[in-house]
């Protein structure tokens, strides 16, 4: 059975919570329908913008199934799968892989740090020999900033000769060129994605499969184009990837995953977006002012979420 | 309702695993029983040590109601139940305190790193408030060279002077005696746990509660008689600190976790007891070897577990 790869711009979700923290599958399923509406080729659903380690195992589960109830396709689902045990790892890619999703995106485990090659290599295939099924597509996601367990090209290198054909690709949040750039070259048609769109146009020009962006949660649309501009030999491609990139570089002014909640909750008009659960805190009055005054001074339009679609 | 605070020495309990890594209960009453036999103070089930965070939720919960079905005292159990997600750690903290158990060792949520101490402060808060019952008590567990996530002075303070009945003590595995030492100085009263026996003396001197250490899985009366000599005013308490810390130090020429399994193996004729999840693994042949020669040149004898009580 052949399985498609991904490939494009995929987005790792933000997840709604309601004031009771619990998560909220509605507006989930809303935004999740909204940027594919949008173009985006993926959904990288419980990823770190997702708060995804914050969830237990049942809530994301819940989450998923509420996607496939209101009739998201499966087949454009990454899940993140990856967990300190590798018990509950085995579960949710199991899961996943049930219910039809593209692949998964699968951190390690990441409490002991320090830990050896062999270790990674065994937590790794202790979960895709449990989950035993030839659909499973597994991404590995290397995020040493946050994880600060990473997979080095070694471990890389041991899985895709093991699991030829089921360790297919990998998302490169290590912020390091260098690093992508040795992955690209020493693992032609893996599926390389960039963690941020900063990084796109190099990446596919590079031979990688495209980038796995945060900020896509904001501005799907305008990221998507430089794919397409590239995927069409368009002369435009540097110029719209300048632009993603300035954006981009004015999110980073701010935490992240609270700043794309905030604009969510603008752009929606729904006050709960900016709910994030602990030990992530919201922006202050003062924060969300200064990112939306420096957005409107790059001539992003947060009423209409700046490069994006509209009907 | 008054609770005792735990006070002495307490060990975090490595967690046996069977051959297809699954828990291993009866293994891990028995080793638990002989501890409490061997007179330490307590037992700091679910710990680093323990491989807790490479458990799912309901096999903390399993192994929990295994030493409770099997006679063993409530009162005498610390699980460790801090997690990622604070529902996790919520329900985790409920079960424990449901059951009756004298505390619980509380991680910080330590996927994120670099958050702020609103956020940490909130993520304990929110246990607490969701458990709401009055017989918790919390022991914070600092352990920043694997949580990476460190609870400083200023999180202490902010949770001891909201939760004064609630977070009674902490269990510091920096390593790092200024830090201890600034606790014991800047709380007094607190139940304050070197996180090694190494600092055993200069904790209770300083007016701390004890030890919670991970090498009282293979030395607990000898780690307990420095604590008994202390008490009693013993002047051998200084020599006997001396001897375990000697040991101490031959431990930690290994990988802990793999060589107090390792030591438990050979002690109990049981060569699962090596067994670790990924991403930790075994010591080699040639590790354990080493291992008991070095234990031998110091003369601390296998066959009985060094310097314990026999029979």
């Amino acid at each position: 059975m052949t399985r498609t790869r991904f490939s494009g711009v995929l987005v790792p979700v933000i997840t709604p919570f309601n004031d009771d923290l619990s998560p909220n599958a509605g507006a989930f399923v809303s935004h999740c329908r909204w940027m594919l509406d949008q173009g985006v080729d993926g959904l990288a659903i419980f990823g770190t913008t997702s708060e995804a380690n914050s969830l237990t195992v049942a809530e994301r589960k819940m989450l998923l199934e509420a996607l496939l109830e209101n009739g998201l396709p499966a087949g454009k689902l990454m899940p993140g799968t990856g967990a300190c045990s590798i018990m509950d790892a085995a579960d949710l890619t199991a899961h996943a892989v049930s219910r039809g999703c593209g692949g998964v995106l699968m951190l390690p485990p990441f409490y002991y740090k320090a830990v050896d090659t062999d270790g990674l290599f065994a937590s790794f295939s202790e979960v895709i020999e449990r989950v035993a099924d030839q659909r499973l597509h597994v991404y590995l996601y290397h995020i040493p900033p946050v994880a600060q367990v990473p997979i080095g090209l070694d471990l890389i290198e041991r899985l895709v000769e093991r699991y030829p054909d089921t360790v297919v690709g990998l998302k490169d949040s290590s912020g390091d060129w260098a690093n992508t750039q040795a992955i690209l070259d020493g693992f032609p048609g893996f599926a390389t994605f960039a963690g941020s769109e900063s990084f796109l146009l190099d990446t596919v020009r590079g031979g990688g499969a495209g980038c796995i962006t945060a900020s896509g949660n904001a501005n799907p649309a305008g990221i998507r184009k430089v794919y397409s501009a590239w995927a069409e030999g368009s002369g435009k491609a540097d110029d719209l990837q300048a632009r993603i990139s300035q954006i981009r570089n004015t999110l980073q002014g701010y935490p992240m995953i609270p700043a794309l909640k905030a604009m969510t909750a603008r752009f929606t008009g729904d006050d709960d977006w900016a709910l994030t659960r602990p030990p992530l805190t919201a922006l202050s009055d003062g924060q969300v002012a200064s990112l939306m005054a420096d957005l409107e001074a790059i001539g992003f339009d947060i009423a209409t979420n700046g490069d994006c679609v509209t009907a």
